[in-house]
């Protein structure tokens, strides 16, 4: 069957709504590491993927869900020893009183668990959300989702501010930039109770990334919260994208930040691919949503996620990774930044840790979505795999799993300056980056990688 | 660590919404086939575990998802074989049009997303659940699960219908129920409309589980279905309990009666415990939701969870599981009702295939929870495992793995008469049930079954 066959039978029996990435799919048959092989036996380094977080067929993750698996997998209306384990050792990571582990199967359900919580727990139906969020593809959390829906369709117990852009924001030439984004949600929850609704919820995702990848500017969350929490909101962090050492050491994106949320919420890298996902929170909240809410869900906290879950934070200890994370993202936002001087396009890059946004702009400084989507499409062509995202969609979002290493960047610099140069021509005229055809600027080492 | 410390630690870090079944609590440490063992060793007969779908920990579906975990797991955006595949064949388990499969991770968002489809496609957002449905736990699906909300919470765009129940409800003593209770769907559109809603959806568990298990009796769906087409809405059959022959032969819930809905919604069995779960509907419905409304899930359609799904159609096909699950469960049900002459508690014997009700009811014919409680909890310290459901809580649910036999009902019968007599005494009075202390119907064999 070829490529295109396959997508048309796919088409068929999973129907349009399912969307490939690139303007050719990738036809993938096998992964290990960073590195993704396609049906004609190529290999493809993975700097997309942050659901791969200990790398694509980790062993030890693989056996310890194969064990598991043949042990024991039920659900939470029985004692299992694994998962009280599992979910002690997630309580551990975090500061405080976030001291309760709430098991779910994705993100999404995760996401809609916390709103949930929160909604039931203040009695009150009204959230701030960022205004490119993306928290869910359940009906509560896509309404919460204007990346999605659009910011027209937020219904009226939904209002947006926007994420701490430093760069292009409203705020960004401002003195104290964190204060005055932080204070937007304080004129958000304003504007909600002007149309009747109390806000039961302050959430953004710490890295901010579908807004186009941030970290929270210095003042930025603890302003935000504070504001929330003045109104008797509770403030979430969604940390389903920037947790578990994706932003490196300090683990999760709201830390280092001063402020501990009342509900964070946990999904992706969490299972290294196995669908697990979690809602942290205080006793407090927990005992008060047990006594007017419900949750069971037959697979969430079965064993097995439990296993999965407990062999990725095995490997992330014992191999360093989030401390990894700090220091090959530097070396990767060091490489990108030099790039910058020689390309123009190149007007910001940012982001915490293995997380990474790349500016794409004109030659005016206004954001080039074009530009970024044929860069992305040429590294594909080149065999490496990045994304795109953003309000302006102009922003290479760089989230490889966390095993990525410095040479990994090497090549990852290689090839996008070379992209970066092709893709000056993909509209017909001249981009304002760069003054010659091949690659200036060279990276570490070139030394090949074992796949 | 003793069960109390576990229990006590459990409810520190996972919430005191965590409930654990029976009042005490099974700790379960391993399990095969039809059997759970305990921590101290005790093995227990599983009649109530239906996500065990092939057997506790079935070695052909732990190989599969091993070796596919090993291999490649990875998300929709890439076109991989497996899961077209596996899509490929569940769409041919249906009938009709019904060819589009869109993956979940859990019933909950398959439902949630069942839902939004309908409310999209048809721009409307009524929906008519039966009155003690259960349909999921995400925001939506809650909010149409009368089970936990109770029927006065529920919004005023849901409304409620009786679950066609021969042996109590309303039009039981009729001369076509099925008639009868599928005209209630038309009356209670009217209430919708009544209300300023038009439907958008009319779902029923085609096992009705949660009502008191019941098969649709005849004439019933195909007459909800067609009130609800005449207004316009969508028809949803909730196939998360009934579905993949645990009904037997047929293998879902709404087969047999002449009826092919518009969307079916899968889950429990699907992937044997690993997270798996689907959304089933016809192109021209995948074709509209695709053009307005958007899903996609990090996690569901992954390969691991494919390879899961494939290897338990696998095992059912060639060990002919289905067919199984009508020859075992009408030997249990042949065995109840001859109990039932012997004990008067047992007042109605029902359920297709392998899930199977048992309506306990007092001397006065009134559902009795109690005693059914009692008798659950009988049947635990004999270490059998059974449930309870139902609108008035007094229905033995009995729901094993499908690869149960007959030798394990006669297991379960001895057992459960064992329970009927000692509960007799459990509320301090003679319950109108049997007349001696010892069980007085003999079951099958008795022969040692290997664990």
């Amino acid at each position: 069957m070829t490529d295109g066959d396959l997508s048309s039978r796919r088409r068929a029996v999973m129907g349009p709504g399912m969307r490939t990435s690139y303007e050719r799919p990738l036809h993938a048959v096998s992964a290990e590491g960073v590195w993704i092989t396609d049906v004609a036996g190529e290999c493809h380094l993975d700097a997309y993927n942050n659901v791969a977080h200990v790398g694509h067929g980790r062993q030890e993750v693989v056996d310890a869900i194969a064990r598991q698996a043949r042990l024991l997998n039920t659900n939470t209306r029985y004692l299992v020893g694994v998962v009280v384990e599992y979910a002690s050792r997630v309580a551990g990571l975090f500061p405080g009183d976030l001291g309760v582990v709430i098991f779910a199967n994705s993100g999404s359900e995760a996401n809609d668990l916390a709103w949930r919580i929160a909604r039931t727990v203040t009695n009150r139906e009204g959230m701030v959300v960022t205004e490119h969020a993306y928290h869910g593809a359940t009906a509560l959390t896509m309404a919460t989702s204007p990346e999605e829906t659009g910011l027209d369709a937020l219904p009226p117990w939904v209002t947006s501010v926007p994420a701490p852009n430093l760069h292009r924001g409203d705020h960004a030439a401002g003195p104290e930039p964190g204060l005055a984004y932080g204070q937007a949600v304080g004129d958000a929850i304003e504007r909600l109770a002007g149309v009747g609704h109390l806000p039961a919820a302050f959430v953004c995702d710490t890295v901010f990334a579908s807004d186009g990848i941030f970290d929270s500017p210095s003042g930025y969350l603890a302003t935000a919260y504070a504001q929330t929490r003045e109104a008797g909101g509770l403030c979430i962090a969604d940390e389903v994208q920037a947790g578990f050492g994706r932003v490196g050491e300090r683990l999760w994106g709201f830390a280092g930040h001063g402020v501990e949320p009342d509900i964070v919420t946990l999904g992706k890298p969490m299972g290294n691919g196995h669908p697990l996902a979690a809602v942290v929170t205080t006793p407090a909240i927990a005992d008060a949503f047990a006594r007017r809410g419900y949750w069971f869900s037959t697979f969430a906290g079965n064993p097995v996620s439990a296993a999965a879950g407990m062999a990725v934070l095995d490997v992330m200890e014992s191999e360093g990774l989030a401390r990894q994370a700090d220091r090959v993202g530097e070396h990767l936002r060091l490489g990108l930044k030099g790039m910058a001087g020689f390309h123009a396009c190149i007007s910001d890059v940012r982001g915490p840790g293995l997380f990474v946004g790349v500016d794409i702009a004109a030659g005016s400084g206004e954001p080039d979505p074009h530009r970024a989507s044929a860069i992305v499409e040429r590294m594909r062509e080149q065999r490496i795999l990045i994304g795109r995202t953003g309000i302006h969609r102009n922003v290479l979002k760089i989230r490889p799993p966390l095993v990525f290493e410095e040479a990994h960047v090497d090549l990852l610099l290689e090839a996008l300056e070379q992209s970066i140069v092709d893709s000056r021509w993909r509209n017909g005229c001249l981009a304002g980056c760069g003054a010659g055809i091949r690659p200036r600027f060279r990276y570490g080492s070139s030394r090949p990688l074992a796949t």
